[in-house]
């Protein structure tokens, strides 16, 4: 849902917003949560689908900046390399990444019986951040039928806030988590999907920034160290290659930067694009395939819409978080403060 | 100068801002401009010189962050696989790169006999902008002559706005060109600098947003694609490696999503940083020489200072830029709009 | 031990070989190796520690060259980001990397209480490649305790060919695994160590070449096809920082171009190297802190040492292999066309 | 023509080469020379056509690899960002890139009104290696209508060795300077050709190998230090994309380790691929356009073919070249040793 209309923030606003406003108004694309919540334990595991068939045998081309590599991601190296994304997109806390890999083999391994006997092996993709403030991380309490468990349920509905991955995270000092939100770009007349959905635990409290207004001078936070990290994904249906991925993917700092982000030395800033509409086979029976792409003269609005799509999500975080008293330290909503 | 006390501007502020408020106030920097102005010419030069003996022989540590590659900047390679500069750095017109490069060359030939002959040759640093909104630059009006004035020309005062390389830039739809400012940060109880210095020449005019403000609300220009790109210098007397200079040039992409832009895709935007405080000599008589660098744990309060510095440059460009009727296009002063 | 003097092999070689011609004989570099052998199971883990302290306390400066991203590797990035090493360098299959992370993991939270607490989180480093003709991958066969048994056998002596990690790879249609040597460079009068390690795996059979010799002529395999990875550590006791390390893991493709590689597509090929010689606290008591790095004028030596102690690791990996019938197929030793 | 039968050359080849032996087998690519040569003077200009048409208006899909950036080559980081190349591609000595770039500014603007008033500026290509041991190159000697004549010489038939940019190359203690070669590959039934052409200047003689023979060893020189770069461009009309073509530009690191490089700290060693199948419209009456590509499983016959395109060219470069005394140094033709 993003930013209700009635939410009394104000973003700068170029390009409509979709359906749901959420990642999944791009056709195919489908989120799961698992949410592990007890006391001392605040953390929990999130799944972007880039579409609901089998990815790794139809691929999805894709991009990848690294704002700042203070970050355990798994698979981008590959994702850099062949432009594609073969799994399901994970989310979980730092500590966990090993867990959530192990998981994410065993489901591919479930779905494929060709992986690593006929054919390779898989790029397992999995991001993380660190919510040790709200969560006992050192416990390593997301277990592989979590994942699994969150890898079994694709919904085109999903909550934002304190859920999923999202459980224990810390933004600017305010409970952070899931923000999701979406753009209608139009092309040669037709309608298209920008979508975007973070897992924000960064920034430093006197930083924040929302709209015209330099919120962060009413924050009062224990922690105000910008550490912690920002996975940023973004989804689209518009036909784009790789390198236009990777060049969508770098323009989330201007988002960030929006926000009141300086990109800490210790936030491990990592941003997704991937587009369902140029899809590669695993197997191809033709050598030479065919791919569709936006004229880079064209890519203006796109980069717009992208950039709106994220500040939206990533303050559609804070709107959504809950006050939250976790492991270390409490976290308040952002309500609070509006 | 930056922005003056009066100015009505209020940016974000955490630190404060040297004497002069110039890239300048690092000891040993120098900047240089040569305006060339008459009827439909409108264009310059501007040297940053990151100190005042013989760059070559005694080279500084950089890092380069290419936000968008869009560009034509000339020597980016070598600083970033040996992290050095050994030459002034040149700013002009995009079409005059190559003759910017053979006054560069001729210049350093002079001061350096063993270039081509006893030792290799050496890498000159040409970044550019295209003005061609507001001058004839079809007509490659940069001659050596006024390259190699403005390298004769280091001072520790210049202009800000329409001069040197900035004359015929445009920014926002406004007129833009050179902008400074600086800003002190205290390690280990010493004062140090972190200096600013940009060329401006990017923007959609209704994205423009100061401080609070989304003022681009208010601008109408003809011109309303974000093309033309920005060249941003950071300069310091911290004691910082290579690496750690890429990493604060990275950070500009902040700066200039809290401006308003969205790193449009005709826009070259290319930042450098360098510090001052550890020399490489070319002739080394020790085969190992020691480096001193700030621990990266103490990074975000440079990396901060330097988002400031490289936000008010910009906003400093804009407001010392005056009302110029140009080749192709008629460009505001922002003090119209104040 | 790399290749015996009496091996009948010449590679191209300048520099002397080191005491035990291994990576051990960089001081305080130590390796250790589980082998899970059994029917249809052929895999491994092995360790490359670049000290024998507390590595996250006091981390090893590194860099890293990504030849062909077609890999799984964990950890890369942050390597590159902070050009550091914070944890022993795993290596294992490619299916198993999230055990070895997890278990990885749960060794530094074991030897640091502050990780995860008052501290941030660990960046655990593991590598991999596909053992799947000869291990059956799928099985899962590597568990969190023998990822712990070979984080506690670290070593100075250590076997080479099919042992560890090695246990199960697969090189030019031969038995591959692991192999190391090493080069004294003099450096102002004073002997330094520039040592490899790989885990070799790639390599199509008719492409091999050794020394001055096409020997690939002579092989006949079952698979053709190159694809599988090499990693590929190099360590030394030289003080270089990590731009200077990221540069002499690069020249690593020319000890691969040597031996008749040709990077194919489905080779995640990978380069670490990391010096001894710079540690970086991860509590300083100081905000500034001295490196000491050859001057890049002197390099030279020090790649040529690189290439050849990386050539002969291969070679040497290949030397040590001994035939082996694996799950898929069956791997001949080196000796039998020598 | 490459090596011809009788060379007495034998490398490692598993391709068929093209009719001509050169990467003008390419329907379409040409190449011009411009030799310079006088007392102390041996220079030139060497220019590689990707088409005989308007480039900037129909752009050809490019990708870089830069081996070492130790170079001073312009245009790189806009074929790195946009995928496509814009111009022919020069070649001439380090210390002329600005005069090159200039005269390229000038070639363009004349071919096309728009640059620079109704449409942007012109991203100019142009590579160098430093001739200074055959050559005075501080004099200079590349004047704008030596380039301009180059420009206009496009042809199908070219000479290797030292001519055009190649006149004052010197590579192994030997003459350097161009070479070329290319290789028939087989995709889907249909033939496609692979070509190369270097400009060599790089290696430390005894370290030269060709084949399978260490022919290092019979080479005195006086320079035994591994500085001067390579220069190396591969064409192809086979369908690809950017990021494939960067995948291809890196194998040619292969092809150098074959040749006895190890990429030394002062060669600049620059790979550009290039496909002549994917063109790009400057101006492009759709917003999506199409592109065909090999799928990324089947490359690795691409690859190989371009290695052994990559190292022939080299090894030519060495035959053609002539015994030449020259500005400061005599540099030996290659066949004085075969």
């Amino acid at each position: 849902m993003g930013l209700p209309s009635n939410s009394g923030i104000n973003l700068f606003n170029k390009y409509r917003k979709g359906k749901k406003n959420l990642i999944t108004d791009i056709d195919a694309v489908r989120v799961g949560h698992v949410t592990i919540q007890r006391e001392n334990v605040n953390t929990g595991v999130t799944v972007v689908f880039p579409h609901h068939g089998n990815i790794f045998q139809d691929k999805v081309m894709a991009g990848v900046a690294v704002l700042n590599g203070f970050g355990k991601s798994v698979g981008l190296l590959q994702v850099e390399e062949l432009g594609t994304i073969e799994t399901p997109i994970l989310m979980t806390n730092t500590l966990s990444v090993g867990t959530a890999t192990t998981a994410l083999v065993k489901y591919m391994l479930n779905q494929n019986q060709d992986i690593g006997t006929t054919t390779g092996t898989v790029n397992c993709l999995v991001t993380e951040c660190n919510d040790g403030k709200l969560n006992d991380i050192r416990g390593l309490h997301v277990h592989e039928e979590d994942v699994l468990k969150a890898l079994n349920s694709p919904s085109e509905d999903f909550k934002e806030g304190g859920v999923g991955a999202g459980t224990g995270m810390y933004c600017f000092g305010l409970k952070g988590g899931i923000g999701s939100a979406s753009r209608i770009v139009e092309i040669e007349g037709k309608e298209y999907t920008v979508g975007a959905l973070v897992l924000s635990n960064y920034g430093s409290p006197e930083n924040l920034m929302i709209g015209e207004n330099y919120l962060g001078r009413k924050i009062k936070a224990k922690s105000t160290k910008d550490e912690g990290s920002i996975i940023i994904i973004i989804g689209t249906d518009i036909p784009l290659n790789e390198r236009q991925l990777k060049r969508i993917a770098k323009r989330s700092a201007i988002s960030l930067g929006r926000t009141g982000s300086f990109i800490g030395n210790g936030s491990g800033d990592i941003a997704i694009a991937f587009s369902t509409a140029n899809r590669i086979p695993h197997y191809s029976n033709k050598e030479i395939i065919e791919i569709k792409m936006v004229h880079d003269d064209k890519l203006d609005k796109i980069f717009e819409a992208a950039v709106e799509a994220v500040e939206e999500s990533i303050i559609s975080s804070l709107y959504h978080g809950k006050t939250t008293v976790g492991y270390l330290e409490k976290a308040k909503g952002l309500k609070e403060f509006l």
